[in-house]
């Protein structure tokens, strides 16, 4: 049960057992405590200096609050069923460390400011560990692209083998995606990066705060400009919540993938003993567990976004308790997210890519049917027929179980006398590959231009 | 880190640390424990009957099992950081305690169909406890009916008043959805109630499993018809979980209101200190947070929906590990609309309602000009003519800052000589609800005809 | 531009062009146009017998209805800009064509039941239209499964081979899925099935309107009890999309796995020509499309669901203009799913399953590997040390690349001496699925059993 | 139906009129006609720079493609049921027009980099387009700002009365969000600003097409780098749909408070005539639509994006037909976006805010209890204590219904003998706001600042 509750010197009647278990939240918010109590430090030096409280007191607060701290750190802080949040928690810790002394850290504060405080500070930190865990995963794409430079496999639309490519080309894709989310999640820790402190409950306060220098010590930009705004807006949280979902549909794409491509149909994978995992009654199983999981958890993900976009949906300015609701989904998504991304970069890492296996999948297609449409488009036809002429020879191919480069030259010329013996140098994948002539293409060179660009990124990051 | 794990037979390296906890999941799934020993024990006591195992071994595991579920209900059990899931986790405690004879339990049974079972038992249990918390809800809903029966107040379109009635009638509109609610919850119940037990992996087994047996053991009226479908279905979970959604929504819309009335603006209820709270930096506030916190948590159930729904999306036939994310969100919407129901439950029964009040807004405005265009219509004006007179009275209403029933009958005369003296029948709000002609609405008698079947419906389940 | 709007008598100053362009509805609400009239003309008809409104009014009203119904069917309704919704345009029309009388149709009645009603109509055949079409699809798999009754496949977990199963036991588990829908789709129908007319506004009204027998009229099973409640509620429109939300993800679990198994790679299935489409570059593709669609598709209803539920949230009592909002998403939800009903009945009945290469993929793997184990507990070991003997087994075989059965049985005798010649029955595919012994499993009879119960199922609905 | 495909070559049997039905989006991508030929006019300009095709087929395919857009633009275009896309109407009109030359125009490209390119190509102008309506909305409150610099109103927690704010403060809250809308929506064109064509189907191509070229053409900074993420990448859209749903969110919270201030307890707020509505039954009703339905169309966007992150959730590379379902959500979102940014700028600009209804709460409440509670820290009581003080004398206050500053001297010196004369100073709600002290509070210097700051900025823009 409660105590008696810091707030509650106009209520006769105590929060009732219910109610205090449905509305306390310290059992999320307590992940909080670094940055509250950073907070409350720099928040009492500035109360100090600017003489809103003595040096003395501020001092005494210093030391009750950095004495808090190191028993947080150590365990030694005694969560009790009494409390309500992390922030009062801490309020009473201090006050019976310290005495009255400690009722003076809320000068000029309300837990409105505070608390986004908290979770702008929170923010930056969890952007910092996503953008590390980012570079980990691309690291781990760029070096088997680097393996696998020249190793041919087909490439798909749906899910039909369409052309060859080359397996660092495919994993390189990759490397782009994630690039764009590091570029998004820099973008939003900087959007975030403004201190609300000073706002107080939403007015501001008649304290003579100094909210820049709060603002600076705690390694912000600046201070948010409107405070009824500081106090209501959860805009990063969101923000940084549909990047993580961006992020784990990435990843969902590339589990996927490495579910199909370990399937015994595939065959282009062998994931590591290390992070595969077995049946409780099929003995022969080996599941590739941790892709079927990291696809599965983006619905986690999506779910947590969902969370808080329904619960920021029509509140009223400013601070609504709907909104300690965002802090479970905030942390999930978070956690979630570099999980993900950290077990997404060892299994990348300890794949066994199957080169042959790839290539001969390519041998028994008709993956070089555009090369021979374009083959027609040079020696003058339109694209458009050039591709039904194409089509028909496909027919054949099929209708007689034969691969295209396998069909005889004469039975060739039936279809269009355009054909020559040159065009076999066409239906060759290697030499498909080595033809693409465009930027961007799958051709060896334009490949190692995207590895170079991307050694240098990730080296000056 | 992990054990040797139950199934590793076929592997040469253990799980990497990083990936054995990304995939464990006993943190979350030894909430389940009761319903896995129960249906442990439903399973091996038919492995015995059907001469599978001994009866002596059966008496062994059964005696093994129940020793465990002591261990786990008195906090004794040892949960350590080795343990995948609470399966593995208890089989592995049986072999400790039993012996070789513990891996007899799995015999014909696969994680699959075990889990597939403890969710449908946990499911029964949950629904059951949301049933009761809805008919509480409806009881406070029912209670506060009865004592304002005759209790006059605006009733709301666009949240703009739109005629008079009975406050007693608005709440019971509550009830009426609640209702719905616990159908729905009572029919999802009975389709999930199927034992899907038996199914092994996917595809039966060949031992002469009872499954009928275990299931009328377990209480299930009867086995899933197909084995793949009973180890690769959660329908009846993300059902449960949209359920829970809606009735989330209706919750949020009694928080809404609450929150509203709860205003010193509209000043219709005022909620018990013993619900309420107070801010950190202003001592005046006294805040709706319970109503807030319902509306909030809201969101988070509609999340818990969508991670379910786009978790399954798309997943080939039988299990997946994917599968396993479905837990979480299972258990936090059963968590959360539960305790929403019973706070909901406490703020209704521990409301006053401001009669007073209520009954003030009414005289202030036009509630009553649907009954002067009634009145019109039942002088010979078509509907739509009467419509457009009584918009134009209240035109001159609003301009003079007068009530309808305030303009002089002279003036009324302008706008139509159809009006007589008779027409301030029609404008007072008493009259105007006991005017009510139609089933279902919002006369004293109707409304009492509603009250009786609440109760005799409540009585009954 | 609106026309001088028939509510309009209190106001002074006409609606802007955007605001009346972002309001109007009626490219959206025209296609309730039906369920609109059809309502009229019980309500007129009724007001008529009731004495409201004279038997001659009512009759030119019932005529000046149907006459209006035909310009709509025929196309002969001239839908204007002017317009607001369907409503009210076919108010209006009526009033162009039989004068001031059409004014009479609106009595006693708002457009908040007005449309409730529409909906509920609407909702009704919709439901029937679903479920005829899930009727179709179980068909369409219950006819594949006929002809496949014997064909065996590898089932899979986790997309690893797993043990062998029927592809007629794998269709079927569809057809159970699309059981669970058709009844949650009847349920849902039956609790809507009340009509909400003679709500009125919000209160009822003082009118004697008969709402029994309006509401028999119509075909409902009786009338919404609570008139705010039959105003405000839209629980059976959430309701209908929830379980639409589920029919698609059970859509897309079968399209996902028609486009894995029409891969070059799987080739379990060819589909026909007729339901898939080519390529404008790659002259050989051949793709799944309408698989793929229908996979797609799945996030649109799910889309339409979600925003049903943030639309409801968090609404006061009874109508607000918000829930206009509910119609794009409920259509759109209904018509998807349908569509996708009938393009994937059309696809299963349409596809060629490939026996043979399920067949083959059976015999090149360990399938029967949990055989293995259940053969060694018959001889007398523990379930879990015969799943780890036989997982070194299979790291043999795999290590060896042999099959199961071709393994020596010298060889396996150094596994277990347990192991005699009588294993290699246990090892054949065939032999396992004959052997399965449990109600609902792969055996052939079993599926028997299943398809008997739903060609009996289908031919009484 | 169909005609026969342009992609048809290897197919033997038509599509089924059903299939086409399902798969053709011609009814929905149609809009994009003018970015689809701004494309090809580009690309073939190109061809025939690079000499892959004749210039005079290029001229002869640009005139072509010329005429056509004058057909588009006319309306005369004729839109049929035979068509599928409208890549494909286009190429299949132009071959119409042109003869077979016009087959040459799909040299070197897919459908993929086509409608990769068209989608980028809308982006850019709808972002364009939302920024200038994000702008005017902004003007619009800033108007509104400067209009009410000194009106004072109840700032609100909890939609509890909590501190004396300016009218001018609250409305820029909004204009700092709408601030960070626009700067991610600045952000998201930067990061989609780059041309996918000359990816081909997803492989790049043997032409030597020059790709810088056709982006530069087309106004774009750059090229994508990988030609399978080129085509594969739908970040861009889901991106710009999140931020959609953000403004929403905004929207959402604006349109709540104003219906709040609507209503007839509030009463803060008289929306124009322009933009109300009345009821088709009562007459004295006049409706805040607008706002209600930008609050409803929030969920309708919530439902885009949950749409388009459920369609790319695992879907594995490149092109997959799901991807055509990213139009309708995206279009949508755009659309309705838009609109509702335009209604509520509109709605803002002609709303009357009724300042002395707001002051007139002010006064009748205990708002300024917080400076109370300063007022005694200044004294020397550490805030916690002066909390609890205020909150007593709060609590006497509300017993006794008298206002805070009207309590007598002697009464409050009952509580602290640290109160003195000086108390009704802090006590008045104008002077609390004029001795707010922090950057970006409530003060009237701060809010001239901000708007100093927001004239400036939109001014730039």
């Amino acid at each position: 049960m409660a105590k008696k509750a810091l707030w509650s010197g106009r209520f006769r009647e105590p929060l009732s057992p219910a109610a205090f278990n449905f509305s306390r939240s310290i059992n999320v918010d307590e992940l909080l405590w670094r940055e509250d109590i950073a907070g409350s430090l720099a928040h009492v030096e500035m109360l100090g200096a600017q003489q809103i409280i003595s040096n003395t007191d501020a001092e005494k607060i210093n030391r009750g609050l950095k004495s808090i701290a190191k028993e947080l750190e150590s365990g030694a802080f005694n969560f009790t069923d009494e409390m309500e949040d992390i922030h009062l928690a801490i309020e009473q810790r201090l006050i019976e460390k310290i005495g009255p002394t400690g009722g003076k850290l809320h000068t000029g504060r309300s837990r409105n400011d505070q608390v986004a405080l908290d979770e702008r500070l929170y923010l930056r930190s969890a952007i910092d560990e996503l953008r590390s865990a980012i570079r980990k995963l691309q690291t781990a794409l760029l070096d088997q692209s680097k393996t696998h430079l020249t190793t041919i496999m087909p490439g798909y639309t749906h899910l039909q083998r369409a052309q060859p490519v080359l397996l660092s080309h495919h994993l390189l894709a990759y490397v782009s995606m994630f690039g764009r989310d590091d570029e998004r999640l820099a973008e939003c820790a900087h959007r975030a990066d403004l201190s609300p402190l000073g706002a107080a409950a939403l007015a501001g306060t008649s304290y003579p705060l100094d909210r820049e220098s709060v603002a600076s010590a705690l390694g912000f930009r600046g201070v948010v400009m409107n405070s009824i705004d500081a106090v209501s807006d959860r805009d990063h949280i969101i923000e940084l919540v549909s990047h993580c979902s961006i992020i784990m549909m990435h990843l969902s794409r590339i589990a996927e993938e490495l579910i199909l491509w370990a399937t015994r149909e595939f065959g282009f994978v062998t994931m590591s003993d290390s992070v595969s995992t077995g049946s409780s009654i099929m003995p022969q199983k080996k599941n590739p567990d941790m892709a079927e999981l990291v696809r599965g958890k983006t619905g986690r993900v999506y779910g947590d976004l969902f969370s808080l976009l329904t619960i920021m949906k029509a509140l009223p300015l400013a601070y609504n308790r709907d909104m300690q609701e965002d802090k479970e989904p905030l942390f999930d998504a978070v956690k979630t997210t570099h999980a993900s991304l950290g077990i997404m970069a060892e299994v990348i890492a300890t794949n066994t890519y199957n080169a042959a296996r790839m290539q001969s999948s390519i041998e028994s297609d008709h993956l070089t049917a555009t090369e021979l449409a374009d083959y027609l488009v040079r020696k003058g036809l339109p694209f458009r027929n050039a591709h039904e002429v194409t089509g028909k020879i496909v027919g054949y191919a099929e209708a007689n179980n034969i691969a295209l480069r396998a069909i005889d030259l004469k039975v060739l010329k039936t279809f269009s006398d355009l054909i020559e013996k040159d065009i076999y140098d066409s239906l060759d994948p290697e030499r498909s590959i080595a033809m693409k002539a465009t930027s961007g293409s799958t051709s060896v060179n334009e490949v190692k231009r995207q590895i170079k660009h991307w050694q240098k990124k990730l080296l000056h990051q």
